[in-house]
């Protein structure tokens, strides 16, 4: 595997290895690889010639009271893990992403208003921002992201279907540990006690699952129970719990396609996240 | 040379051409060629193996009191006239390329509040919008756009650099009739009257550069003389005359690089643009 710093560097490999009729598959990362991103990883390396990933702490994602500077990063630790699976590592610093004044803003102004979005207001727009560049860098056939992030990867999906962007998203799912915890970096802020609670954030989703299959249609009822399982079982906070269609991340009273079941909460210094997705043809919901 | 109006099928073609190790050509118009575009597709059949020429007149840069509905269009005329250089003419209707609505938007903030950005709010942003799809539906490895939109060149390169669009820029002179006129679609709008008084833009460009190699390092001295120049001898109404720095659109103080001057003079159904940039390393003009 090959570290890439340049992003001339990275587009002369690019173009190069197109011009040689290779498919290029793309996995973007904040890096502090775990197995969610090792699943990832070997979807890409299945499905294409060559396999990049990134590593590269997005500053614009990052709210002023976010954890920008304390998000963990050990490089070295990625470059092994990465290198069974990828063919490059791209790894730029700030400032070669960020050289100077930019002379445009993308905004995302769709399925903001939801899930983190409405929490972490201009994230989304670091997220299109960011990504917009490392399409163009990486010149990816197809790019792999995780659904742990699933509001993330429909903004994404928007994102690509607005400007034709020559890139297939896959989705993959989420992986989990055994205890049922959705693989996630932040994993690592949590305390013993914690980390011993943050199975419940699962067993809340699997629950409105279980209710929804039995008919249950309100979805203050299933918020209601989720809450109460999470507040009865963890020393968390719950910061969200919604239920919308997927991926349009509206109130799903008449859904179409899926619906999206997510859950935030806050623990001492991490913010879990997670979902699950359901089919949900002629599921209609009463708030 | 073969029509392609589905993006999908431009896209594939491209992918294609690019995998067989093509290089590519782009020149983005809105029709109603001339021999300004000519050169422009001159210019890309020099340079690559294959040309790609894009006719559509894009909503999003005409603002509500615009020349949308009426600007002019001859696709057969159009067809005729890229035949012999082009390998592609793209040409996408309006619902091809805006299917629904849009999930993010772009705001071009650098260059626009100057020239024509300052007529015409939005306008740049439409061309960003428009331009960044189009770079991703052409895989262009050049793109050639005419200096006569020279604001349009300087916001294009700052949206290259910004999302690392692999696209080379090349901008190519302005091209004159005979009398000086810069070629334009909107020139068919000239009266015989007009099209009579149409060179003395030129000319009032010509005068700037005359007063500046004499000396003359006044803004104010310089934008006289050409508002003079233009209502002494046409019957046109300035709407603009600017000396800023190139391209970053400044107050010409302190020029590294190059210096612009431009005049946007309305007749009565055109509105007519023109300018010249002139070397300006170590200029420093006052007020």
């Amino acid at each position: 595997m090959e570290i890439i710093r340049s992003i001339r560097s990275m587009q002369n490999t690019v173009q190069a290895a197109r011009a040689a009729g290779k498919t290029i598959g793309f996995v973007p990362t904040m890096g502090y690889l775990h197995e969610g991103h090792l699943t990832l990883l070997q979807e890409a390396r299945r499905e294409n010639d060559i396999v990049i990933i990134s590593v590269f702490v997005n500053p614009l994602q990052f709210g002023p009271n976010e954890d920008f500077d304390k998000y963990p990063r050990d490089i070295e630790r990625d470059e092994q893990f990465a290198a069974s699976f990828a063919d490059y590592l791209f790894y730029p610093d700030v400032q070669e992403m960020y050289p100077g004044k930019r002379t445009t803003h993308i905004t995302v102004t769709s399925r903001v208003d939801v899930l983190c979005g409405e929490k972490r207001p201009g994230h989304f727009d670091g997220v299109a921002t960011v990504l917009l560049k490392l399409f163009n860098i990486t010149m990816p056939h197809r790019a792999y992201f995780g659904m742990k992030d699933a509001q993330q990867v429909a903004v994404v999906q928007g994102l690509i279907n607005d400007y034709n962007i020559p890139v297939t998203l896959v989705p993959v799912p989420t992986v989990r540990e055994e205890d049922g915890l959705a693989k996630s970096s932040r994993n690592v802020y949590l305390s013993e006690q914690e980390r011993q609670e943050a199975p419940r954030l699962y067993e809340s989703l699997e629950l409105a699952k279980r209710m929804i299959a039995r008919g249950e249609r309100s979805l203050s009822n299933i918020r209601n129970a989720m809450v109460q399982h999470i507040h009865a079982h963890t020393s968390g906070e719950v910061d969200y719990v919604e239920i919308l269609s997927y991926p349009e991340l509206h109130i799903p009273n008449d859904v179409t396609n899926e619906i999206i079941i997510a859950i935030a909460v806050k623990f001492s210094k991490a913010r879990l996240i997670d979902n699950i997705t359901i089919r949900g043809e002629a599921l209609c919901f009463v708030r």
